[in-house]
């Protein structure tokens, strides 16, 4: 059998729809076990993806994107369905009645009982994900690390659901899917949640960390540590320093609201290079009261990307590779996404 | 057969050596040939692809890289040899003896014969290559395209020979290799010439881009144009902001050095946002000779990547996720790079 015979009977094989398919890694870890690891954390994941078998195959069949790739009057040449299973990611529900919490990669026994297991959740449109979503997640776990307080047990993208009625915003399903393919192809541990995205009318975010809490600490009774109990994970909200700054805005956030996602939650902001986030915390009365509950993670390499920008970029018909994955590049232009649309130039100029 | 037999199958056939691997393009646009695109530019690049059938699978089966990723102390879980074929990835010679410019992504008919043909060419140390080197290449294309003087026909990576003796400096046949894996998995148009790398003694700019007039306009005798002519290339250099200002200082760049590549070739030039190129063009008496032969990129998305960070990254044990590829962060990991190295704070407080 030669190469091609044998990618033709894995496409074949996997178009099939088959859910036994295992990932490379699985794979080529069979036969080498050499895993000396001091670092808690991968482990963890590869336990967990072992231990529930969820994992699907990440078999990456996806092609770099061409140059020019989004001009308006191109037919993209890849044709593979992105939606299908074939390239091996599993989608979330698109209604609420069959929705299941994602937890395929989330740890199920904290490596290092002396840590408090936290989960980060972002909050956004993600109109398109973007690389700086995605390095969000790598900032803040490389900030916590130094804490040496939390162990992280768990990440999740939240998208807003499509009654937030922002300019920009894709249909949700789009922008779940999205995130989806951002997360199963470029990192080995964040997850995307469609229960937000799926609900009927906006929900604040204060009601969307009270979801994760109680999926995970309610329903699962959090983490396993290793001595057998469990565990309530702390579930914290990631996010942009333009996020802490609207929270000055009583028009944006009720107090209640700033009270209970601070006191009971916790948030994790990145702050852009020149911004002084400490300050903000001072001048404001209930950051200031929570802001033990705050971790303020340093933005070391300036990164300008704005899904805003993204978007104009694709209407223009310019290049946006290497500023968001290349499966999400191809996803926008499977389905032709952003290019009707046009928004205010503000919009476009405060970012 | 299941899944997982396919793909060790796979697997094993690829290890095999095989040189006869197809491209998952290739093989999906088999059945489906509705490409009815009015970009040249793509359409070229497949007309090459496949006329000169030298592209090589780029079936990938890279995995994302796990967190914390780059600790020193940390056995990578994923085993699969990135130096080898498997990847479908052929490498470039490792001596001058067996070195062949490479084409395989070179157009070979000029789509509109209105424009002049143009290759543009990275040199610099790819210490290792990071999102900013591609992307750079992804704004020339925009800015170049709004010019509608040009056609662009290649895009070549030089990385400079260890003979250069600058601090961070990883061996050449990594930094050629890492440009490899970055270019093959996430460009459909780029390409890296080892050429200046395997110099026995540093090579001067004027000499790398002499080196690609001679290989594309004297050896293959430019391009041809639809009616059958042959047409040279213009060569261009491709640069940040900081190159340009490096020739203002006489120790750096011989001023016959800089009327060879400004007046023979020229520069493409990546305006770093609240830096102003055109006012040093002004002051500089060659530069400003030359002015016709120099072109502006405006960076319309902030981005403060640099090598020299990466490397820093990767010796603190942090995330350099979403700065470079997921396989370039894997081959680092393989082979150690950066780890054991310490470099002058200065160095570091530059970029």
């Amino acid at each position: 059998m030669n190469a091609s015979e044998v990618i033709a009977k894995l496409q074949q094989h996997i178009r099939s729809g088959s859910e036994s398919a295992v990932t490379s890694r699985e794979n080529s870890s069979n036969g080498d076990s050499t895993v000396s690891s001091t670092d808690s954390r991968s482990d963890e994941i590869q336990e967990t993806t072992t231990a529930n078998g969820k994992r699907k195959a990440e078999l990456d069949l996806d092609m770099p994107a061409p140059p020019y790739s989004l001009s308006a009057n191109r037919t993209p040449k890849q044709t593979a369905d992105l939606e299908e299973v074939p390239h091996g990611i599993s989608r979330q529900a698109r209604d609420l009645d069959s929705y299941v919490f994602p937890v395929h990669r989330l740890a199920e026994v904290l490596q290092d009982s002396a840590m408090q297991p936290l989960v980060i959740v972002a909050c956004g449109s993600f109109s398109p994900i973007t690389f700086l979503h995605l390095r969000m997640f790598e900032m803040a776990i490389d900030t916590i690390r130094e804490l040496n307080k939390f162990e992280v047990i768990g990440g999740y993208y939240s998208p807003v659901s499509d009654n937030y009625r922002k300019a920009g915003l894709a249909p949700a399903n789009h922008r779940v899917r999205m995130c989806e393919l951002a997360c199963e192809r470029t990192s080995s541990w964040l997850m995307v949640d469609a229960w937000e995205s799926l609900q009927p009318t906006y929900q604040r975010t204060a009601v969307v960390l009270d979801h994760f809490n109680y999926e995970i600490n309610v329903k699962r009774g959090g983490i396993k540590t290793k001595t057998g109990e469990r565990r309530p994970a702390k579930i914290m909200l990631i996010a942009g320093g333009d996020l802490i700054e609207s929270m000055g805005d009583p028009n944006v956030w009720a107090e209640e609201d700033l009270h209970h996602i601070l006191g009971r939650y916790g948030c994790l902001i990145v702050e852009r290079t020149g911004s002084d986030v400490r300050s903000f915390l001072l001048s404001h009365d209930i950051l200031y009261e929570h802001r033990h509950n705050v971790i303020v993670i340093k933005q070391l390499i300036y990164n300008d990307i704005s899904s805003t920008k993204v978007r104009l970029f694709i209407r223009r018909g310019m290049s946006v590779q290497y500023l968001l994955p290349n499966s999400v590049i191809r996803y926008i232009e499977e389905h032709g996404l952003y290019l009707g649309m046009s928004e205010p130039v503000s919009n476009v100029l405060k970012f």
